[in-house]
């Protein structure tokens, strides 16, 4: 039987999604299939829409795993969430059919940045805001962002640990708007390069800082050159907002395209 | 020289704004007023707008201090945030006239208080919100809270410890809206007794989930007994949003009526 999860995480103390080489720190995945495997009473992998870095979040990562044991949803998604730490749980729990699969399924994925534009650092909510202190102007880089929009190649936004086959993707859509004292970047695409957004985020700073003017970020596009884009922005503004499937399968609203 | 500085703080690990007895805990004042001290190089003690009790934040708290030393509101801001753990933070800082009093002199304060409305806990905002699995009617809070309007005895939702002479208080303005999952409380009063926005929300929570009917609210108010109102709503998704001062002060916008 093969099961779809939403899964929510504080990528804080974690080491990304996925375990890369040893470490003291768990990856989420490992964190996830422990919990997983307590409920089951047997080994269980699961496999995921979209791998994030260390000290990314996840508000709806979906895995798909299998399993023999005969379990409702509800006691896959409570038995879990109890087994894991407070900084991980399970949303969701849905049986799908046996050729859904939470990677190859995914027609879009989406992320949402946040910016704390202010002198003084953040406390309350610094788990999840970035910080930048010079002072930016949204609109700027939400004009400069529509540069992105449609399928290009990013390789100036891709980092040079990319193991991606190719650096086409389809930007759908990206905005960048004020609220108050925070800045938020949200970005729509059929798939992500390593990096890609915390590397447009960089480059969109350096716009809205008047560093460089609006037309730099569809240069910048056109070089195809990673040398060419600003620095990557830091990981614990970033938050995978979650994939999206066809209707076909039956998922939630909030993973349905 | 009078001093007013906005503070936000991450209440989670601390016992409160006031120490009150021994404790290993640190309160938010005594951490404050540390990183104070060693800016200033003498002992300074702050007076708060309004205390806040253990895992309860704020987004901006108000306090005033008198300190002799020469230094620019820049150089206290970023002096003493510099020297605050990663929990607190100065937002501003401003010299004031020598009779102005973060307590005496606030006409008002708000507090906002979130909920997770769903089966499963919270795991990536998790330090800024409380968790109702029952499902709520926010229309329904809404409207019965707003019989707790105006100039009131607030003795049913107030805390049996609460030390303030009398229990009339002037109640500005509530509101209960629904934003996907999350179930926000916002609330404006002249000022507040102890334990009341938290009081207020358990209660609302009763009329939420259909424990209780909508006039119900209004009945437990005229009581003036703390027995028959709903039980305390837990800290965590408390925020102080902070205090409100006549414009004479010439405080930043944030905290000015």
């Amino acid at each position: 039987m093969r099961y779809a999860l939403g899964v929510e995480y504080d990528g804080s103390d974690y080491k990304g999604w996925q375990q890369l080489g040893e470490s003291g720190c768990p990856s989420v995945q490992a964190t996830l299939q422990e919990a997983l495997s307590s409920v089951a009473d047997a080994p269980v992998s699961v496999v995921c829409a979209g791998r994030t870095d260390a000290g990314v979040h996840g508000e709806c990562q979906v895995v798909h795993f299998d399993s023999d044991v005969v379990r409702d949803p509800r006691g896959w998604t409570l038995g879990t969430t109890t087994r894991l730490p407070p900084s991980v749980c399970v949303r969701w729990c849905v049986p799908v059919a046996d050729d859904f699969h939470a990677r190859f399924s995914a027609r879009a994925r989406r992320y949402r940045y946040r910016l704390l534009n202010r002198q003084v650092r953040p406390a309350l909510y610094r788990q999840t805001l970035s910080w930048e202190r010079r002072a930016l102007d949204a609109g700027a880089m939400h004009r400069a962002a529509q540069a992105l929009l449609g399928e290009n190649d990013f390789s100036s936004f891709r980092s040079v640990q990319c193991q991606a086959l190719h650096a086409r993707r389809e930007l759908q859509s990206i905005s960048v708007a004020r609220h108050g004292e925070v800045v938020e970047v949200e970005v729509q695409a059929n798939a992500f390069l390593h990096h890609m957004v915390r590397n447009i985020v960089g480059s969109l700073l350096l716009v809205g800082a008047g560093e460089k003017p609006e037309g730099w970020i569809g240069e910048v596009l056109a070089l195809r050159d990673r040398n060419r884009a600003g620095p990557t922005a830091p990981p614990q503004g970033l938050v995978f907002v979650g994939p999206l499937y066809p209707d076909q399968w039956q998922l939630p609203a909030e993973v349905t395209l």
